[in-house]
């Protein structure tokens, strides 16, 4: 017996009247499917949705599969093709849930009019008070205009959507915030800029998302300014806190003196740039980066950091080497130096294969996969919205990547993204610089 | 022993160290409140926020109690003093939920990267698949411009939150569909239109809520034009499909033929034009509107109503007189014809008093209590998800409210909005009436 080794979950949406899930099963039997589970996805009045599991032998047979149940009609159509992955997307990954019970009349009549008035008028006599009384406070705006999605570049908000979702779903889990996906039409720094502005008062901080480089920097700095309430673009600062994280735990590891050491970055962009930012924030004094691009190493001096001539140059100068290129293979063995932090994170190839640094005598070296920036932005955003701040610091950040490097056991580089005392140890941390600062201008004032 | 009818919920912010709780119900004690319950409603690694409520004697002794509780200082704040209803608001109705559990590393790299990629790669090759894959198809904008919430008239979005979020929680409870309230800080249409374009993609469909007139029909006009999801000013037709179903119910309680009958709607704001256009729509051939504006009245024109020279025309002319004009008591007892279904529709106070009416000869009256626009957007968004239509038109809405007066008990004016099963009957309603005119446009093409 052949092996049935293509297992798609097929979506079947049927006219929601008996014998129907009959003919589809028979016709799918009929051309040797073979039938694992069946779970009703979504019964309406009219039509019902099915996901049904079909074991195949070859991917021919599948066709023939669908072939056989888009033969039916009479409304019967196989709406997707999933696989365990796609499978659990189905339907979106997160819904807004009412907080409270509507058993009664009562209950309705204070959830909605004319109860709800009088929240409404305590607002208005005092606007401060929608952070008590409305979910704003807790509530975070996703925003992308989907132009870096992922490594899979400007491939439209629509298509991020799956990400926003995710970003959605792990401030739920790790931080109990309410993240609210928004999907930009448009990557004009104006427009998104007013698009963005238009909206922001419905939400508590906004999380900037996949916003290609290199009108992002243009778009937060703007943003931030404009706003008051914090705003942080994930892919340059939620990935350098992460990062800085980890070589605070690979010197940590390795012996290394990082406060004074000489770091280097090899590639500027977005993510690149914030990662040099995020090494002076910590107090690195020399700081170089070297990309091909003159308007990133201006930026680059913007921030305090300098550049060198070669590749080459760079990997002689430091002793913590970080690459984020995407270009695999572009570190070779023979340019590490001895006693060098090598940090590769291209995905899903880095720049140098750990072990071949290792071996050509890198006293630590790690790729890009367990630098995963879930372990920042929950955290970063739960401490600000406790503190109530109007903006995200660098001190904020440092004081983020020092939180995940101390929850951090020994030998490793960074904690178990799954470990909630990590996040509470984030959001802890930032909370605390975020209330030392609003004292601090206060006593400036 | 005095009555201690002052009785209200205080949101005490400590520190989160034990022995702050203790010193804030001895301050509130040494004032002579008398503390009720006492409940946790956040705690942060930094501060605790209780509610406590507080039984006093009077204003004055409430006064006392907070400013002894305020005393404290040490960061002991009180930061809301509520009652019943506010109470039930605090931290806002709605939260955006995941759908799935992240208890593994694999749950995660199936819902973040890198598993969410094969789901954003489906889309791009298939935009449709946009609707399986994510919330988007389930997802429905509540947006306004906070021109016109409630009675309470142009109190800013902010201040209009907890009725967008009360609008969410009822989207959830009887639909199952996800609300996202969107608080525009704009009420020019060019604006808001460009707004709502630039984010309509993240979204099923837009309710709009709550935005004045004349502006309301320009803007749902264009973006019903210009955009390819159903959208619905909810104070205009949502009002209106209640309106008609109550009428619907209203004439056959009392034996009036209502198809051949002659109404008559006094003010043509947003919610009187619209009640013509669903008169309209549902066949009645004679509507009349008055209004001292001639726009509105131009307006009622271009639907296909007329205009009479006044009130007591009206009244004189009709069989059956709705009224949303704000002016309590506008209708005299001495207007009413013998035999006339008066619905008086103005909160807090009609412009006649249902007993005064019946009493001058109506054979049927009502004011706007009973006449709750809940039982209409609910089921309409779920009917035209389902349907994944890409508008909403009168004919869906005519069928919403007959579906809604057919789901009222004999004698009653509508149902009771809890009733679930007038909200699937409404979603029924109006799923069918869309897949018809989906085929009804193939079969033109």
């Amino acid at each position: 017996m052949a092996a049935r080794n293509v297992i798609r979950t097929l979506i079947v949406e049927t006219p929601s009247k008996p014998g129907n899930l009959g003919k589809v099963t028979t016709a799918i039997g009929a051309v040797g499917g073979d039938i694992g589970d069946v779970t009703t996805e979504q019964v309406g009045p009219l039509s019902t949705v099915r996901a049904i599991t079909v074991h195949c032998e070859s991917e021919e047979q599948l066709e023939k599969v669908i072939k056989a149940i888009e033969a039916l009609e009479n409304g019967i159509f196989v709406r997707a093709v999933s696989d365990e992955v796609l499978h659990a997307h189905i339907g979106g990954k997160i819904h807004m849930t009412k907080k409270m019970d509507i058993r009664s009349l009562a209950d309705l009549r204070k959830v909605y009019t004319p109860g709800v008035a009088s929240v409404c008028q305590a607002i208005v006599k005092d606007p401060e008070k929608a952070r008590y009384y409305t979910s704003i406070g807790n509530t975070v705006a996703i925003v992308t205009d989907g132009t870096a999605i992922l490594g899979l570049g400007n491939i439209g908000s629509l298509a991020g959507m799956p990400v926003m979702e995710g970003k959605a779903a792990l401030f739920d889990h790790f931080a109990g915030i309410s993240g609210v996906p928004i999907l930009l039409d448009t990557s004009d720094p104006d427009e998104m800029i007013s698009t963005i502005k238009h909206i922001a008062q419905g939400f508590g901080g906004i999380l900037l998302e996949d916003i290609g480089s290199p009108h992002c920097f243009e778009i937060e700095e703007r943003l931030k300014q404009e706003l008051d309430i914090p705003v942080m673009h994930d892919d340059q600062h939620g990935t350098a806190v992460v990062t800085l994280a980890a070589v605070i735990s690979a010197c940590r590891n390795a012996g290394v003196d990082l406060k004074n050491a000489v770091v280097g970055q090899i590639g500027l962009g977005a993510a690149g740039l914030a990662i040099c930012r995020m090494f002076l924030a910590y107090g690195i004094k020399q700081v170089y980066g070297i990309d091909r691009r003159k308007e990133a190493l201006d930026r680059l001096a913007s921030y305090g950091g300098a550049t060198l001539n070669s590749l080459e140059e760079l990997m002689q100068t430091c002793d913590i080497v970080i690459a984020t290129t995407g270009v695999p293979g572009l570190i070779k063995p023979e340019m590490i130096r001895q006693g060098q932090v090598i940090l590769a994170l291209s995905n899903p190839k880095p720049e140098i294969d750990p072990e071949d640094a290792m071996k050509a005598g890198a006293v630590f070296a790690s790729d890009g996969r367990s630098v995963n920036n879930v372990l920042g932005f929950p955290g970063i955003f739960r401490g600000v919205l406790n503190a109530q701040a109007k903006n995200i610091s660098h001190r904020m950040l440092v004081a983020a990547a020092e939180a995940i490097a101390q929850t951090t056991k020994e030998g490793e580089l960074i904690p178990h993204p799954l470990d909630m005392s990590v996040h509470q140890a984030v959001a802890l941390a930032v909370e605390e610089v975020a209330l030392l600062e609003q004292k601090e201008i206060k006593n400036t004032n």
